[in-house]
């Protein structure tokens, strides 16, 4: 199906999200860091956790669900782990300061671990596992999903979710390595942003409640969707979800608050970040030229007959930033003008989403 | 496709596996721990990775394909890592001595990676990821698969394996979480027990290389298997492949040694192995009671109509173990046949496959 979509410049959204977030009462510095990582979403082409996101956010702001003056502590320490309270302020707040606290200790020790508490949504997976790729760290970020739309294999009550994998790997030459995976088959922001452009989902994406292929969009909240490879992804979307929430006290299983209904209830989303440097198993030279191998054959292999060339995770992203942030980040014309409507909301009119982008 | 097995005392499989390792001139304390780690597997129900493999080792070390008396030894480390050699020695004597390492150093130091380089195939995942339970850690442990049979996302080259993932995870009075997964939809091993059983393959498990379903496993080798959730197992399993391979300087891609075929090339299989105790983050009996509320919910949940009650990764792990210890371990036929042919190589004839197991 077609779709509308106009490019706007990415310092221009993102000082719009700054804008909006201050007249939401968050701190500048703060709206600041939100905007950095909701952008950088973008970046990545994971459009269901970017700007897109910004009217929920406001919304849950609005009803009072989120604490805008977090006071954002590690509550817990050794010299190669932290448990980071996040007084459920913003998710991208509380990660990146839990990145932030993973790349110093991982940098003097080789391995850290952060877990965080009382967070909310932080956005794209892929965006924290690669905080730590500048100084050539490797990175693990697992996550509870923000809502349970699946139940454990075999069963119908919601009880499981998305929980996320994301890992980046740093390279010499090529592109990083970067995963950044739902262990659904499709995540549910996928699903929204289906809805929000009128798409068909395929079939293998999601299940009604009697096990028949649900494929409206618009019909999400009537079926399941349905892990990759069946009662594996089941599986490894509960080991993510201990991890990164049981293990932390944070949410999982009936205790997970959905985001997008309940917009006053402390979500307490699980997180968690591991770093690594590389240079404790082999000199970082030669691991960075083994990547660079090992990448370089994978994508230099023979694809599939009438098949593009054969891809690695991530290996787009450097070209997408620099292509987007050239010429502008693709938003719908149906976000732009929600985006619109949510700063008339707060009496900002003077922004990139005033005028109509097809008059 | 009804199949003729018969079931051995595990005392009796064990012992045998040590006689004919023994016979093939491992050393008696070396064969006890292997024989002890593939028993391991069979008990886990994962008989693709248990006694099955005993003629395939066998094989391998006539051809000098190992080093019986390797070396095993730390060459890098830190208090939170280590890098082992294992010096061609059997995956499973240099595993079980990294296992011990990490569950050492996680219970000093909280978190502990250890990586391997130059060891073999060490059998079931499940099985190292497990060996600090006793010790209430977790455990997460990644390895490359011993053969590539799959080649990347819409490629055609064999350049990727099943690579699998385990995740072991204390609870309190609930079963221990023991997610023990290939990344694709079936294991190689599973593939040759099919054979070996004359069974089918179902649909989605192996394509040949136009990508229509291969369903007899006798044909294995003519096609590749799938990852799970298409384009996503692929990248989980080449982040695992660099997390166990690259890291370690062990093989990966276009290096790995196919085990069933080359019996003489080192293998040089990644391997890795990460202990956490979970008090870094939570006081233990609070984080095992959570673990026990959140495994009891899932499996007293609803079931879909007409199916099994819901379960949990490993949940009947210990009861299995149970009732093979009672009443032993099923094998095929034609696994006996093959176990009782590779005594007689070995002039070993007081065994429990002398008889016929269907006179």
């Amino acid at each position: 199906m077609a779709e509308t979509t106009t490019r706007y410049p990415l310092g221009a959204l993102e000082a719009f999200v700054v804008e909006v977030l201050v007249r939401h009462d968050v701190t500048r510095p703060d709206a600041t860091v939100v905007a950095a990582r909701m952008l950088e979403a973008d970046l990545r082409g994971m459009s269901g956790h970017g700007i897109f996101r910004l009217p929920a956010y406001c919304q849950r702001i609005t009803h009072g669900g989120y604490n805008l003056r977090p006071n954002i502590r590690t509550v817990r320490e050794t010299p190669v782990s932290a448990l980071v309270d996040g007084d459920n302020g913003f998710g991208q707040l509380v990660m990146t300061h839990a990145a932030e606290i993973a790349a110093e200790k991982a940098a003097e020790q080789g391995l850290a671990w952060v877990g965080v508490r009382g967070p909310n949504h932080a956005g794209a997976a892929g965006v924290y596992a690669s905080m730590g790729l500048g100084r050539d760290l490797i990175g693990l970020y697992l996550a509870v999903g923000n809502a349970n739309h699946a139940p454990p294999w075999g069963g119908v009550e919601l009880l499981t979710s998305t929980n996320p994998i994301a890992v980046a790997i740093p390279t010499g030459e090529q592109p990083a390595v970067i995963l950044d995976m739902a262990t659904t088959v499709a995540s549910y922001g996928r699903i929204k942003v289906a809805a929000e452009r009128g798409e068909t989902l395929p079939e293998g994406w999601m299940v009604d409640r009697r096990g028949a292929p649900l494929t409206d969009p618009t019909h999400a909240s009537e079926g399941f969707l349905l892990p990759i490879g069946g009662y594996k992804g089941y599986g490894l979307g509960l080991v993510i979800g201990c991890l990164a929430g049981v293990l932390n006290g944070a949410a999982l299983g009936s205790g997970v608050v959905d985001f997008s209904r309940d917009h006053t209830t402390p979500t307490n989303t699980g997180q968690m970040l591991l770093m690594v440097r590389p240079d404790l198993f082999r000199p970082l030279d030669e691991f960075k030229a083994d990547m660079d191998a090992r990448v370089r054959e994978l994508r230099e292999s023979t694809p599939m007959e009438g098949h593009p060339p054969v891809r690695t995770p991530g290996d787009r992203h450097a070209e997408r930033v620099d292509e987007m942030t050239a010429s502008g980040i693709p938003l719908a014309h149906e976000t732009a003008t929600r985006l619109a409507d949510l700063a008339a909301t707060v009496g900002y009119l003077d922004h990139p989403f005033v005028a109509s982008p097809n008059p």
